[in-house]
C-alpha cells in the first residue's frame, strides 16, 4: 500500500506536476517519521495513547483486514494501548439504502476481533448507534467545518463516485458529514491515536481540524481536545485470489472463518504468473508477492526470505507453502472463534454491553465538558 | 407576512412565467386550507396534537415574536394540545463564531415563554443541547437526504447568503444540514404540527421528506414517523420603529420586558407617513397598517375599526391609542415576568430540568423504536 515516490517533472514540455502529489508525498513521509517516533513512546508508556479504529459492518473480516488492521490492532492491545474499536453500524448506509441483517454481521464481526485476539476486558467494543452522547458532538462539530470542505474530502469524493456509480444518484447528507461523525467518535472518547493507512491521511485531517478550531473557539486558554494523530500502519495490502485487492464487494475475499478445506481451495485458485522461478517483486509481479507476504506473515519470516525457499519449485509449491502457513498460521484464531460461536449469542452482547457501558461514560463525560465549555449549561 | 397574489402571464411576448411562483402559491394555498381543517380538529379534540416549535436564544424575545409566534402557542397550549418549546442554543451557532452569553439570554427567552402564558405543567420547554437521544437521530436522517436536497431548501440557501454576506466565508456544515436538525427535533418527540409562516413551508418539507423516506425504508408494513403538519399562522408581521421588520439584527425591536417609559418613547418615535387621516391600507401605508395591527391585537378589535376611531386625528392621536393598548395589553404579562425574574434563577432553571426531562423520555423512546426498526439491536 500507499506509494511514495514522486514523479520528477518530464524535460520536454509537459504540464507542470500537479502539485498536490508532492504535498501529499511529503505529509506521507512526514506521518511515516512522527508514526516510528510514535511507536517508540508506545514501547516506553503506552498509557499515554488510546485508539479509535472501527470497520463498517458489511460482512464478516477477510484476510485483508486481518493483515491489514486487525493483526495491527491486536498488537497494540498486547503493547498496553486503549483500544476503542467502534461498529460503525450507521456508516452502512452512507451508500446504500438497506442495512441488511445487521445483529448477524456485527456478530461476526466481533467473533472476528474476540477471535483474533481483542480481548474485551482490555479494549472496548461498541456498536455505534449504542452511544447517544457521542452523536450530539455531531452538531458542535459541523459548525467548525465548511460545505466545502467536506466536499474537498478525498474519502468522500471517492466514496460519493462510488456511491454515484452504483446508484445513479446523488450524494446523501450521511456520506457528505462523514468525516465529521469520524470527529465525533475518535473526540469522544479522547482518542488519540489513529491507525490508518497512507491513503487515509487526509480523511484524519478533517478531525484534527474540528479539534483545532473547538480549542481555539471555545477553549483557548488550555486546549481541550488533543489532535489525534495517525499512525501509519505499513500492512501489506493482501491481493485476493483474482489478482484485484482483495474487498467484500468484489467478493473476492478468504474470511477468517474459513474452514481448512475452503482455504486450501481459494488458494489453489489464486492467479500467479507464467514465470516458474519464485522471487519477490512486487512492481512486476503482484500476485505472487501477494502470496509470499501472506506467507511469510504467518510464517514469520520476510517475502524474499520465503521466496528463496521456494526458488525454482513454481506457483504450485507456493501455494502449497502460503496454504499451510494460513492454515497454521490461522489454527488458533478459527479454533478460539468455532468455541466462542458454540457459546451462543451471549458471548457477543455481552462484549458490547460492556463496550457501550464504557464508551457511554466517556462520551458523556466529553458531552459534559463540551457543553460547560460552550457556555451551555441551565439547569 | 405570505402573499397570496399570482401573477397572471402578460399577452405580450415576455420570459414564461416561472413555474415556482404558481407552484409556492398553490402550496401556501393548499396549506391554508389544509390549517383551517386541522384547527377544527384541534376545536373538537386536541389531544391528537403535538406541537414542536422554538426559538435561536439569540435575545430577548419582542413585540414581533410575541404577535408572530409566542401568543399563538399560548393559544394552542390553552386549547389543550401538547406544545414542545425548543430553545434552540446550538442553532445560535449555524451562522456565527460565538455563543455569547447563552445562560443569560436562554433565561430571558424562557421568562418571556412563562410570562406569555406557557404553564411547564402542560408545555415542555427544552434547551436542544439537553437532549442528547435527540440528536442520534441526525445520522440515520441525514442518509436519507441527499446534499443536492439539502442546498435547494430555500431557507438554508437564504441564510447561506446572509452567513456569507456578514462573514465571508463558506457555508457551515451546521447551516447545510439545519433542515435535518430540525426534523430530528420534530421527529424525536413525536411531533405532528408545526406553526410556520407561509415563507416556512419549504423549510418543513425536509423532515416531511425525512419522515416519508424513513418509514418507506425501515417501516413500510405500518408508517412508524407522522408527517408533521404546517399550521399555517395568520399573524400579521410587525414593524419595527424604522418602518423595517422588527428584527434583533436590525436593532429596532421592542422588547417584551421593556417598561411603559420605553414603551412610549419606542413608538412616539415610530415612522408613519405624512396623511393625517389615518386609514388601513398595508400596500400604500405599511407603517401606519402595522400601528393599527398592534394596538388592535391589544384592544381586540380590527385594523379597520380602529381607523376608524382614529380617523382625521393623525399620527400623534394613533400612537398614543397603540401606546396604551401595548401597555394595558401587556402589563399583566409584564407584571408576571418581574414576578417570575424576581424568584431568581431556580425558576427558569427547573423549568428547563423538566423540560428536558421530558424531551428526553419522548426521545429516548423514539431512538430505541428507531434503532429497532432499523435492525441495531445487539444486546
Amino acid at each position: 500500500m500507499s506509494t511514495t515516490t514522486t514523479t520528477s517533472p518530464s524535460p520536454v514540455a509537459a504540464p507542470a506536476p500537479v502539485p498536490e502529489t508532492d504535498t501529499e508525498t511529503a505529509s506521507v513521509r512526514a506521518a511515516r517519521t512522527r508514526s516510528a517516533e510514535i511507536e517508540r513512546r508506545i514501547a516506553r508508556d503506552p498509557s499515554m495513547f488510546r485508539v479509535l479504529t472501527g470497520d463498517r459492518p458489511t460482512g464478516a473480516l477477510h484476510l485483508g483486514h486481518y493483515l491489514g488492521t486487525l493483526a495491527n490492532r491486536v498488537r497494540l492491545q498486547d503493547a498496553g494501548v486503549d483500544v476503542v474499536l467502534v461498529v460503525a453500524d450507521y456508516q452502512v448506509i452512507t451508500d446504500r439504502d438497506e442495512t441488511g441483517n445487521l445483529p448477524a454481521v456485527v456478530r461476526e464481526v466481533v467473533l472476528d476481533y474476540l477471535a483474533a485476539g481483542i480481548d474485551p476486558g482490555r479494549s472496548t467494543v461498541f456498536a455505534h448507534s449504542s452511544v447517544a452522547a457521542l452523536h450530539q458532538l455531531m452538531l458542535p462539530f459541523l459548525s467548525l467545518v465548511t460545505v466545502a470542505e467536506l466536499e474537498r474530502n478525498p474519502t468522500v469524493k471517492a466514496e460519493a463516485v462510488d456511491a454515484a456509480g452504483r446508484q445513479g444518484r446523488g450524494m446523501s447528507g450521511l456520506l457528505l458529514t462523514y468525516p465529521v461523525h469520524q470527529a465525533a467518535d475518535i473526540l469522544a472518547v479522547h482518542g488519540n491515536l489513529v491507525p490508518v493507512g497512507a491513503d487515509q491521511l487526509p480523511h484524519l485531517e478533517t478531525s484534527r481540524t474540528v479539534a483545532r478550531r473547538f480549542n481555539q473557539r471555545f477553549s483557548a486558554a488550555q486546549p481541550y481536545f488533543a489532535e489525534p494523530e495517525p499512525l501509519l500502519a505499513d500492512t501489506p495490502t493482501v491481493l485476493g485470489n483474482d489478482g484485484a485487492k482483495m474487498s467484500k464487494s468484489r467478493g473476492n475475499v478468504l474470511e477468517l472463518r474459513a474452514d481448512e478445506d475452503e482455504t486450501a481451495a481459494y488458494l489453489r485458485r489464486a492467479r500467479t504468473d507464467s514465470q516458474r522461478h519464485i522471487t519477490f517483486e512486487p512492481d512486476t509481479r503482484p500476485e505472487v508477492a501477494s502470496l509470499l507476504r501472506l506467507g511469510a506473515h504467518f510464517v514469520g519470516t520476510t517475502p524474499e526470505a520465503l521466496a528463496d525457499t521456494i526458488g525454482a519449485a513454481g506457483a504450485g509449491r507456493l501455494k502449497e507453502v502460503v496454504t499451510e502457513a494460513v492454515v497454521e498460521g490461522l489454527r488458533p484464531l478459527r479454533a478460539r472463534r468455532r468455541s466462542l460461536a458454540a457459546d451462543g449469542p451471549a458471548v457477543v452482547g455481552e462484549v458490547l454491553a460492556r463496550g457501550a457501558q464504557r464508551a457511554t461514560v466517556l462520551a458523556e463525560g466529553t458531552l459534559t465538558d463540551v457543553r460547560e465549555l460552550m457556555g451551555m449549561t441551565y439547569l
